[in-house]
C-alpha cells in the first residue's frame, strides 16, 4: 500500500556553474541561468510505502506525514533562494533532479522512524516538467 | 500495456473505532473522527494490465471497464454513508487505505474474467491526499 | 482591480425537507437525500472588490483575507455536518446556493471591515456544478 | 463575445518597500519580503471583447492575440526578476495587482490596433491567488 | 445567484471557407484549415440566472439543466463533425466562437421554460483558449 | 531518477475496421466508430530514465527532450488525422493503445542517442481514460 502527500512551495533559483562565465551558462541553461534569478511554484508528491495499521486503518497518519515534509522540507525551501539559502541544497546545483535527491535525503530518516518507508519523492517544477526520484536503490 | 478509467463518487464517513470513546478517537483521528460525519469528492483511477487486442487495438473496452467498476463500485458507494451503507465496508475503518483495499476485491474478479488484471487501485480522497493499492503480492 | 483568495473544506450534508417523507425527498432531490447523508470537497472562492493601496500594492493582504474566510467560513464548516453542526446554515435547506448565501452573509462585514467589498462567493460542489453569489443588488 | 488567451511565465520577485527597513518589510510582507527573492508559475488569462467577423468566424485569431502578449508582456517577463529586469514595472512594488495594471497598459493599444478591446488581465500567483483587472472603467 | 453546470464532448472540426482555395485557407486558419479534420475535447460551462425557489433551495434543478444540455447540445455534438453532421451549425464557420453563439441559441428556449435565464455560455477548446457568449444584450 | 516532459496535440481519428461494414464496427466501437470522424486533445508525458550528469544536474536536458517529442511525434500528429495523416500509425488501428505504442517506437532511439533510456509513454486521450505503455520488456 502507498499513501501520497501533496505540499507545495514558491522558490526563487537560477542554473548556473560558479567556474563557467554568463555567456557558457546561457549556451547550457538557457534562460534558467538568467544572474538575477527566476523562480517556481513547486509542487512536491510524497509516496510512503507500508502496511496498514489495523487499529487506524492508516499506513502513516497524514498528520504527521504532512508536519514530517513540513519541517524538514517545506519550511526550508518556501520562499527562499534554493541557491543561496537552504543548507541541504549547498554545493548542488539548483535542478530539479538534484533537488529532490535533497529532498529524499531529508525524509527517508523521519519517515523510518514513524515506521514506513519512503518510496517516491516527485517534484513538479511546471506544468510541463517534472522528476521522480526512488533512491539510490531504484 | 496499462489503461486507466477515471470514475467518482461523492460519500460520508467517519473515521472511528467503537470500543474507544470520542476523546480517544479525537485525539487520534482528529477531526476526521466527527461523529455527525464527513464527505468527500472521491476521484479512483482503476488500472489494469494486459495485452492489446489486434482486433480490436484495445487491451479491454473501456466501456466495459467503466460498467464494472460502476457496478461493483461507485454504484454502492456513491451519495453513500460508506460506515453504515456499503456491504463491502462492513467491520473496516473506513479510512482511505481500507477502501482502496476493498475496491481492489470488489474489482478484481470481474476484471480477470474480462481477460485483463487489474494492476491498481488509486484513490484521492482530497487533492493533497491519495493511496495507491497493488494487491497483495506487490 | 479584484482579487481572489481559494480555500477549501469537506463536509457531509442532505437535502431533504422535514415536511416531506422520504419517497417524496427521493423524487425530488435524488440521492442527494440519502437521510445517512453523503459529502463534498467544497472549494471556496471569495473575490474582493477594492482599490490597490499605494504603499502595500495591495487590495487587501491576502493573509487577513484568508483568516477571515478560515475564521468565519472555514472553521465552522470543514469536517462537519452541513444540516446539523453549522449555525449559520439553521433553517436553510443545505443547497450549494444556499450556502453560498450564508456564506456571504459571513464575510461581508468582516471584510468591510477590512477596508474592501464583498464582490462574489463562488462555491464548487463537484467538478461538474458550482454556483456564484453577488449580493442582493446584482 | 469574449476570448480567452492562456499564457505562462516563470518569474522571481520581492515585495518590499526601500524606504522600509527589512524588519518592517518582514512585518507588512511576511516571507514575501525575503531579500534574496522567492518566485512563482505566474498564470495569465488575456480576455478581449469583440464582435464576430463573419469571415473568420474569429473576434480575433488568437494567434495574434498570442503573438501580442508574448511580444509586449511574455517575453519581458519569463526567467526574469520582475523587480530588477522589467521596464514596465519600474517604480512599482512587484505585487500581483501592480502586475495585472502594468500588463494592462502594455496590451491595451495592441490589442485595440487589432480592433479589439482588451476587457479583462486574470494574473494567478498560486492555485490560492489571483487578481483580475478591467482597466480603469469598471 | 448563478449556477453553472459542466459538460463535455469530443468532437471533429475545421476552419475554412468554401470560396477559398485550400492555399488562402490554409494562410487565414493555419493548421487548423487542414482538409482531413482535427479535433477536440470540448468543455462547456452553462451558466444560468435566476432566484432561489425556497423549497428546494435550488435556482434550477442541475439534473433538469445537465439533461437540457445534453439533449440539445451534447447529443448532437459529441463524437461528431461539427462541420458536416451538426444540424444548428450548418451554414456557420465552425469556429469556437460561432459554435458557442449556436449553442446558446440551442439552450434558451429550454432553459426559459425550466423558470431560469441562461446567463453564459463558456466554451473551452484547449487549455490555452477558450470564448464566452452571454448573449446579444451584453 | 526519472524525468518527464508533457507535450500535447490535437488530432481527429475514428476507430474502425476496414473489412467490418458501419453496423459492426459501430457494434464494437460504438460512437468512435463514426465514419465522419471525431477528435480529441491528446496529452502526452514522455518518461524518461537515466542518471544525472554532474556538470549540468540534469538527467538529459529539458530542451533536448521537448525537441525530440515534437520532431518524431508532435509535429507528425498535431492538427492531422490520425488514421489517414500520420506516417508510423500506416495499418495500425487508431487507439490510444497503438498510438501509445507506435510514439514509443518513434521515440525510443533519439532519446536513447541523448543517453538516456525511455521510460514510459503515457497518453490521455479523455479526463477519463489514458494508457500506458513501458516497453516490450516490462
Amino acid at each position: 500500500m502507498r499513501i501520497t502527500r501533496r505540499e507545495s512551495f514558491n522558490a526563487a533559483h537560477r542554473l548556473f556553474r560558479p567556474e563557467w562565465d554568463d555567456k557558457k551558462n546561457l549556451e547550457v541553461f538557457g534562460k534558467c541561468s538568467n544572474p538575477r534569478w527566476h523562480g517556481h511554484n513547486y509542487i512536491l508528491y510524497v509516496t510512503v510505502n507500508g502496511d496498514v495499521d489495523p487499529a487506524t486503518g492508516f499506513v502513516l497518519n497524514l498528520k504527521s506525514l504532512s508536519r514530517i515534509i513540513r519541517t524538514f522540507v517545506v519550511d526550508k525551501l518556501d520562499h527562499k533562494n534554493i541557491n543561496l539559502e537552504v543548507d541541504f541544497m549547498e554545493g548542488h546545483m539548483a535542478s530539479t533532479e538534484n533537488l529532490a535527491i535533497a529532498i529524499w535525503k531529508q525524509l527517508e530518516k523521519p519517515i523510518r522512524e514513524q515506521g514506513a518507508r519512503l518510496h517516491c519523492v516527485k517534484l513538479i517544477e511546471t506544468e510541463n516538467n517534472y522528476v521522480e526520484y526512488f533512491g539510490d536503490k531504484q
